[in-house]
């Protein structure tokens, strides 16, 4: 299996480098495609109607599905991050530099942008809806909740995934990593939506050209994610070596 | 584990080749006898509603299900395609002969064509359903709708299990490749059907006397099957021996 | 990993045969209570409406998993066929005697019996739903629908536990088998009931006294697995050891 | 693969330990957030309707997909045990000392009461449902019910996790633990709640401050998971040393 190392600052513009942000922007493009097409689904099948638990659990269980097959495809090329929030957690861990991070995010959001554009296109222009909190939910509470649930995200990232300790968990990492996604947006998505993920979000902001909320998708996932970064990465994992990263 | 080599003539027709044929076969009939199935179960509990979410749930998780198993249980005979957009896109990357290929779609087709005439015959001769656009989602949106989704299914197989580096990732491929179906399902289904597959499309079609639509899940899936091929083939696959394929 | 040989008369009296057989015991009794008690779930949840797409998603779902997890706790101590159609269809392959099958389906139809009566007690004497057919489908159509998805059930435990060739396919087996009983029920529910194994049919005519069509889950069952055992085990395993049987 | 032994006091105060109830706290948070959000999620959606069977497959895969994660993240440092009743079954069957058990049981139960707290905030102040039996049901009934899921749960932790003999079972035995509470979910839920775990159901009451029928989720999932350990642990496992207990 391929070792990802990011070690020194010409790595970033690697051929491995370039095809790992390649790896990265089809990886999120195929993941924002399935996912916000879900939502998509519900919208046409329901006429617009208000969310109800067989929608929920046919989002989340897509979004589980697509995100495991996403960081599974991407894994042995760029790690399958799929997502600003792992990529920044994993960088404060000590897995990647910073430059190749800033290089996987603008992978990451294109892959995403493409994703939605080609939504509105492949289903006759209906409208890419956007995450947004919900009536009765404060923007605070929506940070907050994003917090959590992209902690518990990049937590499981490391632990089944980034850890040297980590064993046959490697096997099923892109498994678990998927539905923790699922089961959070099963809990989350009728309050902040359930992104977990910037990019998810971001590119439904620009297809739609409604950028209403989309900073607590920015915010909340990015410190959830640092922060299991940093405190797994500094308390679970004693060896530190940069090229330690490998599903 | 069984190594699957085609890269000469006369491979075709080795005892060896004929029992991948038969292990086709029985592939997609059991995959088609399920999913298909699925689709006239929610007929049969519904009176021929129109689909609803709850609908789209029970039909992508019995297809994401079902092509999980199909796949692992032809992945030691025949590589599991179970599809001839899978075939395709193998025999583009290099992975195996045309002529092969050729005796692997036929299986496929006949598996599905059986199927669904079993179908028939198990529920009392309901009608067989097929894949066609929704309202207001035209052929060529049917056409790009089925190359993206496709891609992402052969990019999966040749990431989790054609491609050499694939690692632990290949204990895992059958579920991935299920999956990846599920989650574009869930988002594809009510737009284009969600086919991804000429074979699944094909056994309705024949057994319904219907080929309204039917070029559309031809054209789109081998379209993407073979770009992911020759773009995953080329691009991450350093080495091109025709006998690397295996699960 | 015990290996499991049941080659010898003796054996089918050794304390690892009486162990086995108690582990048939329960893993049956937990998948049986899992599984009749999603249908009483639905019966308790609707007040006996007549079964939906979300209805019929939960029980598949149920199912699955819990076979999936019945499979894997039995694996190393019985083999974890918990359905007499999967230990007939071993025995028919070459893989155990007929006498330790007997002792398993003594185990497995005692299993689910008690699952059936536990499940009275607990849900405060509620009916336990036995499978019968749908009305528009007639007896000898659920009886080759059993045939067909019993087929798929045994035809998998062939390719991913049983054969010696499985490789890194016998990590997931257990998944593959729940799952494919999943994917099963989701297109075969409405019509036959989707039981594929006569243990899981006979607790519930057991403790609800009713036997109507009770003989379609044996006679279709058996006829399926049986052929899945003979053409698997004939065709494509090529080593017919008695003791090569193991997960 | 970090070994984690129990066999002397001084092991309960080392610094291996401490990160071990800290993995705790952290998994049972993690899971219980994503567990009772979804419940919370279903009554945000319907406006606190009576549950149905879409929204009983929504909070049985939501704790079906979170435990499996719960448990793989904590797998290699604590053991993943998540629940008071699996560290009581592992304790009774000789896998671990009382003392560090009691540290777990403190650890998992603080996970939870933060976890329903951190909801109660985030959700914008929504009331956050406890466990208790459904109407028609009495308390003998739901302990008997827990004392049959919570055995099925501690039971799969110990063939698939605990038992030295698992080999490959250990690879997926997260899942196989996560699968077993959502299908006992989809039996149980609208009788006992479905619990199977002490802490997933007291912190609920602690955040509500009502502990109407809380006492049946002690006793119940004590008294099956104990069972699980001793019978288990004593017929199936024939090395007894206390070091024995891995991922």
């Amino acid at each position: 299996m391929a070792r990802i190392a990011f070690g020194r600052f010409n790595d970033s513009f690697s051929l491995g480098s370039l095809k790992a942000y390649l790896a990265e922007f089809i990886s999120t493009l195929l993941f924002v495609f399935a996912g916000v097409g879900s939502a998509m689904a519900y919208n046409k099948l329901t006429g617009d109607a208000a969310l109800d638990p067989a929608g929920l659990v046919a989002i989340a269980v897509c979004h589980g599905f697509a995100l495991f097959v996403a960081v599974a495809v991407g894994a042995n090329i760029s790690g399958g991050h799929v997502n600003p929030a792992v990529t920044l957690g994993l960088a404060l861990g000590g897995q990647m530099t910073i430059l190749t991070g800033i290089f996987y995010w603008i992978a990451q959001l294109l892959g995403s942008i493409v994703a939605c554009y080609l939504l509105k296109v492949v289903t006759g222009g209906l409208a890419v809806p956007i995450h947004s909190v919900a009536a009765g939910v404060g923007a605070i509470e929506g940070v907050v909740m994003e917090i959590i649930i992209t902690f518990a995200l990049v937590y499981t990232v490391y632990a089944t995934a980034a850890d040297p300790k980590k064993g046959s968990l490697g096997t099923i990492a892109p498994i678990a990593i998927g539905f923790i996604v699922g089961a959070n947006i099963l809990a989350a998505g009728p309050f902040s939506g359930g992104s977990m993920n910037p990019a998810r979000s971001f590119g439904p902001a620009v297809a739609s050209g409604d950028f209403h909320d989309n900073w607590i998708y920015w915010v909340g996932p990015l410190i959830g994610g640092g922060l299991a970064g940093l405190i797994y990465g500094n308390l679970y994992i004693t060896d530190h070596s940069p090229s330690s990263y490998e599903f």
